[in-house]
């Protein structure tokens, strides 16, 4: 089992638009921010933010009680021109526990309902277990992307890519897989066995041309296992792996 | 013709990983606070700069001389643990613009060789031409996705919609399309007429299942555009019309 | 007894002439924004920070372990281009907490020896005891000062008053007083009885002619205290009172 | 001539309290972010901007038409939970300027007056005369402060000189002085000539204890005339001089 966090700002929408529309450099310095702050605050606290849609952020948040999220809630109600609600989830894969911590959400009231404000509802999760964090990256991206396409064909080929492993490993294992700058992406999923990374990797080669290898590290908090996971990466580097699970050497897979 | 510029991070993924893999939510911080200090740079002086890969950022710089590059640049070295090597180009359209930015950063050398720091170098625009910005977003999203779905499948359903957008105007017509957070994308285009933005908006809606509706701005800067093109989509949710240029209220077309 | 902690840039001061002096804006724009971090992460596990030099800042830490202390180093030199090292000491007074924080610092190297990098060093405190936080500000402040002075006679005038009140303070009662904006500053101070408080703004009121009051809140943690003490402080405007303790309404003096 | 900007917070004491007292670090990281983005700003425009009392801070800003105060005061209300107001003055001295850029601020209401928000009053230059920037040091801060004294008492130290030295220059002198970290200080000067300089020095020695340096710059600018005075100081440190003004070589004055 393990706890996500849904951050909303609340009536952002209507907001940006009020009295008339805002800047447009301004609202993203507003939301780059923003989410900096969410994420140090729950990475000092060893779970994971990811910016997701800026005013929707998703956080894997083990160990994060409903004081800590209050503190934040206060935190960017002092400090910004808007405020945030949170809806708290648990369940059995990444998938099912936004879920969960979607519905508390929804049922307060519409995101661009002007009363509901500051909202904190769900569950939070007195003993998580372990899960997976798959960090992936482009097998030589600086040489065949960055030092050799056009800068937005690059990212235009490596978003594909994400994309095509983001829709697999949602509609297959229940896993959440966000892009985190880079050739980087991380996905965050129920303990799954190397060949499931494999026949991934395998499809996005087939659907997109674009060769990944991942790193899997697995532990109870989203910054241990994404720790391990890196660690696991750099090996898969080094050797010229294609996956590698920080939990046993052996499931190590030839690229 | 315009400008554009790429910003690209000196040896970046290298540093991510010395001696041993950093902390991904310090990362996190770093990349967006570091976007949010060139968006209010550039903004401020009338550009657009987008997040893109977050070690490649990319803006249209209409009126920033190398000068004021080169002041960014200063800015970053001076207050962060990494630098910023900076291509300039200009173009007929803004992907030849983006063509001719990255040809001198790649011509100085790999995106991570060491001893290729703080490279400036191409080309800034004297006398910038007209060209577009079109603001997208999504028809009744908050009711359609951010309301009734959970979080991570709207994120996954809109992104959907404007990765096919992104590679429509890219492929058709040398136009860069970039997610800007919420339900928005923007598209930063040559000049275009309102059957093109039609066009585009039928095939996401064909190949996707996203409504999508554009409100369109044309000046000689991104600020001016941006800001007439947000007017124009208010004007088209008011009206509830799909294309609705800035230009010409005679181009609105019915939705 | 109380636990302080000191926070030293390594080798700040070549660093910034090192290779020639760096722009003034950029180095006040890195040690307000490292000083931001600060606040935000000491303030979020309920403790104070205070800018002080801004090189060498000043904390109070009651609850923040080791561990808290070096995530917050390496957030710094994952995302600054200057690291820091930690002081960390206890005593019965603040005076004694910074003087033990100081020491096994300056007993580690000079500021400014360039191999003397991330040291922390010292001892942090199992079991805090109350202490007082004294939140002061200036009567009439806007009336008397900001809204008829010229606005650097006015920074002048309530500075002279502060400083007055942190040489009484620190001299007489072993205690810290930290100017914090506008026309307040926070003095933290062992357990002082109300007729010391009174005495201090007497002092202030004859050596510098600025008028003041200030509300007193006593607990574990600087936040539990402070907050307490800006809630006296609150009372005490209300009723035009000088010295309001929030442990004691009986203790509260006629203005 | 020199132009000086009065950048005032509006009606930021009453926010802090209301509906109850807010977190001070929480305050504390609001005020120093926002400062931040003041001086990233007014600084890649090549003037000064001082945190002074965090909100009332002061600018000395040739070359910043309204335009570009406007499109700070519009940055910041898209941002912040609070607004800015904005008093400009011309004056044939720093303190002169920032009586000038105080009086229209003052006439058009109370800085607690609800009603006066985003004020943006009072005249810019069209031809801005030299003044210096002086950028001082203390002799041997880090071994006579900061590896000797515990961090609390060293602060006070250099406060006090400082203190002295602002007071000296401003009665004097008209010029403006501000603490700006570590064991420097920077004073906006009319045009004065060496012996002034080594005077105030003098002064501060006597009357504080506390042997200061001085490197001095002359331009239109404040960054111009900043930098020039740091280059000079540095000529200072490494010859031992106590007074060095970039203008003239003969005028250094030997320590």
């Amino acid at each position: 089992v393990i706890q996500a966090s849904l951050l909303q700002l609340d009536d952002y929408g209507p907001w940006t638009t009020t009295p008339h529309p805002r800047r447009e450099m301004d609202l993203q310095t507003l939301q780059s921010r923003l989410y900096a702050d969410v994420a140090a605050f729950v990475g000092s606290r060893d779970g994971y933010a990811f910016y997701t849609r800026g005013d929707n952020l998703l956080a894997f948040t083990n160990g994060l009680d409903r004081t800590a999220h209050e503190r934040l809630q206060t935190s960017v109600r002092n400090r910004y021109p808007v405020t945030l609600s949170v809806g708290l989830g648990t369940g059995a894969t990444p998938r099912a526990a936004v879920e969960a911590a979607t519905e508390p959400l929804q049922a307060a009231g519409s995101a661009q309902d002007g009363d509901r404000t500051e909202v904190l509802a769900g569950e939070t999760l007195a003993a998580p277990d372990p899960f997976d964090v798959a960090h992936f990256d482009v097998v030589d991206a600086t040489g065949a992307y960055t030092d050799s396409e056009a800068a937005y064909g690059a990212y235009l080929d490596i978003s594909s890519g994400f994309d095509a492993l983001a829709r697999r490993l949602y509609r297959g294992h229940d896993a959440l897989t966000f892009f985190v700058g880079g050739d980087n992406a991380i996905a965050v999923c129920p303990p799954l066995d190397g060949s499931t990374y494999d026949d991934a990797i395998e499809h996005v080669r087939s659907a997109a041309d674009v060769d990944l290898r991942v790193g899997v590290g697995r532990a109870r908090t989203a910054t241990a296992a994404g720790m391990d996971a890196k660690h696991a990466l750099e090996r898969g580097r080094d050797r010229r792996l294609t996956t590698v699970l920080a939990t046993d050497g052996a499931d190590a897979h030839a690229e």
